[in-house]
């Protein structure tokens, strides 16, 4: 991480994963300077915890909404990050939300493959092009060469279960036709990203958090969030211009398409 | 191909690949017993190169209404099929129909992503859904051991540019973002089909027809229709079981993910 204290911005930033890397952004020996902790309902049921979290470090985190299938939500979103950050702009954003609907394909409807796309893929898409002109800023303003997650950042949880090479040996165990689709959708927008916004210096890469016993996970998963965010957060530690468009593993490895 | 002159449904039929492969079909040394021909608008203006070919064939062709975006026209489309084909089932469903929407991550819109998702992955997977009691009609009827596209079979149009090994080289010349999310997504839906109906001995492949100069292809494609649809139909005749799941060119070379 740069001497400076970088802004970061996580979206589905109420529980699961998210709110785990709160936790431990927050909590870290250097750490960030602000945290935009997005959620759907900040005042709702939910968002208790992290509330609770952010009347503790109310000097970093900043509890914002965002609905990731709600453009103007982002908007308004972006707008508010652009008016605390400024010039300095957002170094690292987080596309963290993210849901799943069961179902092997006879059982998939139009809806399931509807929803999922809008909030897994549409979602960060609208995300990345409304927080562009942050992210830009913090890439102009950093004055480092080459790329990092404390110059200008998208990370992007990615899914094991989104990759192609994956189906033959887990679709028995796990079909989620919708969730995969959606997946390998937000893969190929990530890639995409990565090439299209090099020249602007900024970083995109899918990571995957392995698969980690939340509400998603469920309790059949093989670790919990605090060792995968643990893992994720020492990955996105290391990314440089090398790993722009990596698929990567929440312990570094390199995952197949 | 088998003895039995074998049932064959091609959505997009009507011009582009979809027709090319209508006349092809009905031209071959051994053609196809029933070849439905399925379009937006049969009675349009769109569709008077494939009704004139059909009145030539009164006794293959059958002009169907099929809208892939229309569940509702595909359960009618689905209805008239079985009703001709009966026991017999269906043995071999192209999806072809397919959009495409030129742009960079930054020009499109949520519509663009919404509308080529729809057209692109919700329509074939509905079709697959719909089709499946004709395909697995097949499947029982043949009586021949294994898979291929004779007995029982599904091959959608895959594209090169759904590729994420592809991304790197070919983004600064052909974005298209919403498209490019389509058909990773369309790929995924099918690796999923392959292995959910592999016990149905129902074969799913994905055939890549090469840069075509067609109405969506564009001038500057690499081949001409006749040529990427030869190709594709001697590809689809040589589709074993171990090609359930596969991504293949049209001169039937296997292409990474
Ligand atoms: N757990 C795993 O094993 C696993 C594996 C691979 C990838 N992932 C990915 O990791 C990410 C986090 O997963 P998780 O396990 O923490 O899931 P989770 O426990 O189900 O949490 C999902 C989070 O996303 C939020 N969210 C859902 N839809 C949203 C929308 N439209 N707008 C804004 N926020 C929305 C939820 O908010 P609400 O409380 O408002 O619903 C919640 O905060 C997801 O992208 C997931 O696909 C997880
Ligand atoms: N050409 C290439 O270089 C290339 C490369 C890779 C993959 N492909 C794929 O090959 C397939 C055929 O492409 P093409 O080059 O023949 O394209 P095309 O000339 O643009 O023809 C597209 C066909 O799809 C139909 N269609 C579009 N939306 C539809 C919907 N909602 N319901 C039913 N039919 C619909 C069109 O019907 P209308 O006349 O009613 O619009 C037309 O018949 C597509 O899936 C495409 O993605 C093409």
């Amino acid at each position: 991480m740069a001497a400076r204290a970088v802004s970061v911005l996580i979206t589905g930033a109420n529980r699961g994963l998210g709110l785990e890397m709160v936790k431990q952004m927050v909590e870290a020996s250097r750490p960030v300077g602000k945290l935009f902790a997005c959620c759907r309902e900040p005042d709702g049921p939910r968002a208790e915890a992290l509330q609770t979290l952010a009347k503790k470090h109310p000097d970093v985190i900043v509890v914002v909404r965002l609905d990731a299938t709600d453009l103007c939500s982002i908007q308004l979103c972006a707008k508010q990050v652009g008016s605390v950050v400024g010039t300095g702009g957002l170094n690292l954003l987080i596309n963290n939300a993210g849901m799943l609907v069961k179902g092997t394909l006879q059982e998939t409807t139009t809806e399931d493959m509807q929803n999922t796309f809008n909030t897994n893929v549409v979602g960060p898409m609208n995300i990345i092009k409304e927080f562009l002109p942050h992210l830009r800023a913090a890439a102009k303003a950093s004055g480092m060469p080459g790329m990092s997650s404390s110059k200008a950042a998208v990370v992007s949880m990615a899914s094991f279960l989104g990759s192609m090479a994956n189906v033959k040996e887990s679709y028995v165990i796990l079909p989620v036709v919708s969730y995969r689709v959606s997946k390998a959708g937000l893969h190929m927008l990530t890639l995409c990203a990565a090439e299209e916004l090099k020249t602007d210096e900024i970083l995109f890469s899918l990571i995957y958090p392995g698969w980690v016993r939340t509400e998603m996970g469920g309790d059949e998963g093989e670790i919990d969030a605090p060792d995968s965010v643990k893992g994720m957060l020492s990955v996105m530690a290391s990314l440089t211009e090398k790993q722009n468009g990596a698929f990567l593993s929440y312990q570094g490895s390199t995952l197949p398409w």
